[in-house]
């Protein structure tokens, strides 16, 4: 199901994978772009309807070597996807790096540009192992523990996958890139970090409040899923 | 520069942003796409490349009606955007949803995704105005404070520009989506905050220590920059 493990040999930049700009900044080792996934659920998904792009938000997972979203049989986005060309851009945003001149501002984050051909997950017991996989990778043992999927809901339910294999990675860190005589320009300069954070578990108010935190949600953190 | 005064009048969806899934959970009236777009800086850039699509992590801004965004003029993204169809998705993360069933786990957020062209913006003096605008947006009055900005920088400076007009927004959020009778299943079930969070500004070490901290950055929020 997870596809081929690493060789350990970092695949070549394709035409359009190889970072033109600040190529110092550029990465393409399996490693760097597989955690760059993992501590970012959120995807955005590109295709083109009509010769014009459209970008969805959505949640997306790693398997070994392939990627997968999901969402409604009924969605657009998924249907119009599946063997299509997309690109899928995972962007974490880690702060503002403020410089003595404003060309030098910027901002650091790590990001993930992957390209490929979408392919549609049909089997139903691929499907239910697919999602069962995500939902360990958030929530370990909870799929057990959940009111049983209905074939109904399976058929619901589209997966789209595709292989980490065109892609780069791009990371901006580090102190201001000011020229060294701008550095004593006397203005306040340095970095102001940003970071996703998961807050403590809120009950539903519906819910048995015998019902205890399941050992899952206690140390839960929506950036720490890839472990 | 700002573009035309909000009319109040919220514009008709057209056939690409009328929202088909989860149409209870759209918005298409100013004042919810323009909040969005305010607290949430990093945006998505879908744009068309011999016919496959490209998605690239950007920062915008919003002046009244329109939304900026810019880069390197050497960028390819910048280049191959003006004057071509473009779609920019804005996506604030809040939280993860967990029912009682597989099916109606969700993530709870708030997005913005707007279609036009994008329009470079190439008087020199309308491209110093924009940057300050988004710096002042950011961080009020520092621009006076940073090393001036030379011709030669401005012009190393793309900005491109679409007006916040054919644009739809979505919305997630509320208890578990749970069918009444799956709400006495034995299981936890609430949701999971999710929160962009801006840290404590970290001075560069190379900055004279006798710099006070602008009060600017001491209640900066990366996400509340549209006040």
């Amino acid at each position: 199901m997870a596809g081929r493990p690493a060789s350990g040999v970092p695949p070549a930049p394709s035409a359009r994978t190889r970072v033109r700009r600040l190529a110092d900044h550029a990465a393409y080792d399996r490693a760097t772009i597989a955690a760059i996934l993992d501590a970012m659920p959120v995807a955005h998904v590109g295709y083109v309807v009509d010769g014009a792009p459209v970008v969805t938000p959505t949640i997306q997972w790693r398997e070994g070597e392939r990627i997968f979203w999901h969402g409604s049989s009924a969605s657009r986005m998924l249907r119009r996807a599946a063997g299509a060309p997309v690109c899928v851009t995972v962007t974490l945003t880690e702060g503002m790096s403020l410089a003595r001149s404003g060309l030098e501002h910027t901002v650091h984050y790590r990001s993930v540009m992957l390209f490929g051909t979408a392919t549609a997950v049909t089997d139903p017991a691929a499907k239910a192992a697919h999602l069962k996989a995500f939902m360990d990778r958030h929530f370990p043992g909870r799929w057990e523990s959940l009111r049983p999927m209905t074939a109904q809901e399976l058929k619901a339910t589209a997966i789209l996958s595709m292989p980490v294999a065109e892609a780069s990675a791009k990371l901006s860190g580090g102190l201001p890139g000011d020229p060294a005589p701008d550095l004593s320009w006397p203005v306040w300069a340095g970095t102001v970090p940003i970071r996703l954070v998961t807050g403590a578990p809120v009950p539903d108010p519906r819910m048995d409040p015998a019902i205890p935190l399941p050992g899952y949600l206690r140390d839960y953190d929506f950036t720490r899923t890839g472990r």
